[in-house]
């Protein structure tokens, strides 16, 4: 175990409880997420920060219906506590939703979680001692990285490209890793339209990804909470497809209903979800049977298939507006331009830090998520997440032209306090061309 | 930390990823009660095992009202994810619930989580290392020791008599564990109707409790899910009400409105409560949005105090129903005559065996919940806790008299296959009469 206790940002003089805190509570930080969240809320500001669907999306009226049928159907089954497990019907449907992606399992091995976050923290809490090591997509998932940091594991990142994950560097990773006499309890990744960087993990590298995994004991967490979010053709089978003993799969209906209702779920290797299902009990008794049966319900009852095809077309059009906005205001950066999900990852020159010119941002009433915030190891200076999942298209166009005038600002600032000017003496190598439009 | 590892209980040989488990997994077994919530469900079966409030006596058209107002006036909000410390105009109508036991806050202070539940996971996770010290009453509530031994504390217990926890028990503990060099971390209490002895602790000892947790550094964790449903007078005021800077108080929707909604929350020290936030961010983002506005609407339209009354009423009666057919069936047994809350606290003779004795109690119809399930030590061998809130007083009356056929049939058991009579030999010395109903 580590000898580290809460720095001062975690806690100090004025708390009389400051010396009692776990060793672990000293990896609670505040994210930079969380502090753009309330930035995020003022509605002049256009948002391309947070992860919210758009629940407007969703013909309200059906799901009011869903409602008032399970309050009248089942009300006292709805209210009442429930099993650990999930209920069993809703176990069912879920597979069903599952096998759009290639999985076929047995509603037994479902566990159902309070969103597939809380799946994320139990599995976390089942695997991780002080020290083990978790694997990841560089950059990744935030709050993944909180609860990996929140249970002391050590996170080390995969290097990515267009492709996903490349396998190289997971085995670089792993040799070196094993090397240092560290314990890797699991790779975490979220193959289809990664979050943060847009990008999927191509079906040739799924394979050499399992295959890897399997010859070194290493579990695979898989989380997918946009693999049906697909813009055109889907992505590649699921992992659990394909590897049933060696993949936790977390799955969630945040993105293809409503996240209001705080239902996801774990598929998991049998004597896994035993243990799942004896850590959902303890940390929450039952996750909510009303939000359970009325998802139930939605599912039983209402095309949603269709609306997921709804969801995509909003996301598609919102996306397009976003690379077409990027094109015309920032055309000498690079970003990827996913195939589905929430997510653009955009790249700035390499002396631009996206985390000192935020403030600036605000100013500009345009909100986004520094990339330092998806790596655990201060990767992501120059990095920026953009999400385009909430705002309306127009308002995307709005928010990336304000951006243009954020960096343009940045680079006026750098010129004016250096002699010779940033761009002879710091220009990125990836960045070969003086950006016109940034003069 | 400890060097344990996985019991065979907990894992085997056919499961590939038994070595990977965190030590602290070892901890996770399936307790007692939740077998019995399988058996408890069949139909035929009087269950006086379980904790299901009476959900049957909240009028579920207003709550249907209260669903269909939010969804229209506020479905965008209710649908989507929202703060980690919950919504603030509920986290204001918390303050009102308080109030009623005295509790004087600001709503900066509380944070709402899935179930009183979990706000007891996210505190044990913030102040657990291994082999740190609980306190808690002996018998306490059987889910929050499974928390603590996830986290790989040691739960040490206090004695308890009909006034509730013993100061001169708390203070000999703490003086003998801070004597072998432990960390008390926190004192878990149900002061009010105490799950499972039904007792209340008094007033003067709420101050002594409180002077004594003061003197020696120790946080106070006061669990209140039934302070609310008394039978006739309340209890003394919340320890809350006293200590502000010591006291984390958990407080719960789910016995005075319902379960199935999975809200609950903590009222905490300023410090702690921030910590509070995170943790709670990092496991669930955010509680249910949905879950929370139904619960707000309710409380805002509905005369819920009278519907507090109306539980008070179920309760009592079924209280009443229990204790009348255990004075009729089993007179000479002890057991604790509640004033409020959901149980009752019954000792056998000292030869029987509670636990041992389920499966014949299964067989005869009626479940109960073994002693041994509330203590950490091994303790309550013979005793039961016996639930009246989910059982209508018929059921109740058939329960014990079934119970009393159990009770019946062990000591023809034991006079069988003793040569001299159990009662001669192995008399419990708080039994002086040899019991006639039981012969």
């Amino acid at each position: 175990m580590s000898s580290q206790k809460p720095p001062s940002s975690a806690g100090n003089n004025l708390d009389p409880w400051y010396a009692n805190y776990a060793e672990r509570t000293a990896g609670l930080a505040a994210s930079e997420v969380r502090a753009l969240f309330a930035v995020a809320s003022r509605p002049e500001v256009v948002s391309l920060a947070g992860g919210m669907p758009a629940v407007s999306a969703l013909p309200q009226e059906l799901v009011i219906e869903s409602m008032n049928r399970v309050m009248r159907e089942q009300g006292s089954v709805a209210l009442q506590y429930g099993s650990g497990q999930g209920v069993p019907v809703l176990r069912e449907q879920i597979l069903d939703v599952m096998a759009m992606e290639g999985i076929r399992a047995s509603a037994d091995d479902v566990v159902v979680t309070t969103g597939s976050q809380h799946a994320l923290e139990l599995v976390t809490k089942l695997f991780i001692d002080p020290g083990d090591v978790v694997l990841a997509e560089g950059p990744s998932y935030v709050t993944a990285m909180v609860i990996f940091r929140s249970f002391q594991a050590e996170t080390h990142h995969v290097a990515m490209d267009a492709n996903g994950m490349i396998p190289e560097s997971l085995r670089e990773n792993i040799a070196r890793l094993k090397a240092l006499g560290k314990k890797i309890k699991f790779l975490y990744t979220i193959p289809s339209f990664q979050n943060p960087a847009g990008v999927t993990l191509s079906w040739e590298r799924r394979l050499e990804v399992l295959q890897i995994a399997k010859e070194n004991g290493i579990l695979v967490l898989e989380d997918n909470p946009y693999g049906l979010l697909h813009f055109d053709a889907p992505p590649p089978p699921a992992l659990r497809s394909v590897e049933q003993e060696g993949v936790i799969y977390l799955g969630t209906f945040s993105k293809t209903l409503a996240p209001g209702f705080r239902v996801g779920w774990a598929l998991a290797p049998h004597a896994i979800r035993e243990k799942l299902i004896l850590a959902n009990e303890a940390a929450v008794l039952s996750p909510s049977s009303f939000s359970q049966l009325v998802i139930s319900e939605y599912l039983d009852t209402i095309d949603w298939r269709a609306q997921v095809d709804r969801f995509r077309g909003v996301y598609r059009e919102r996306k397009e507006a976003m690379i077409g906005a990027l094109t015309e205001y920032l055309p000498n950066l690079q970003w990827t331009d996913p195939d589905g999900g929430f997510y653009v990852w955009l790249t700035l020159p390499s002396y631009l830090d996206s985390k000192q010119m935020l403030p600036r941002a605000v100013k500009e009433l345009v909100a986004y998520t520094p990339g330092t915030a998806f790596y655990a190891d201060g990767g992501g200076r120059n990095n920026i997440r953009l999400s385009f999942c909430y705002p309306t298209p127009e308002a995307i166009r709005v928010g990336i032209r304000r951006l243009q005038n954020v960096i343009n600002g940045e680079l006026d600032l750098l010129e004016t306090f250096s002699a010779t000017g940033p761009l002879g003496t710091a220009r990125d190598r990836n960045f070969s061309a003086p950006p016109p439009n940034l003069d």
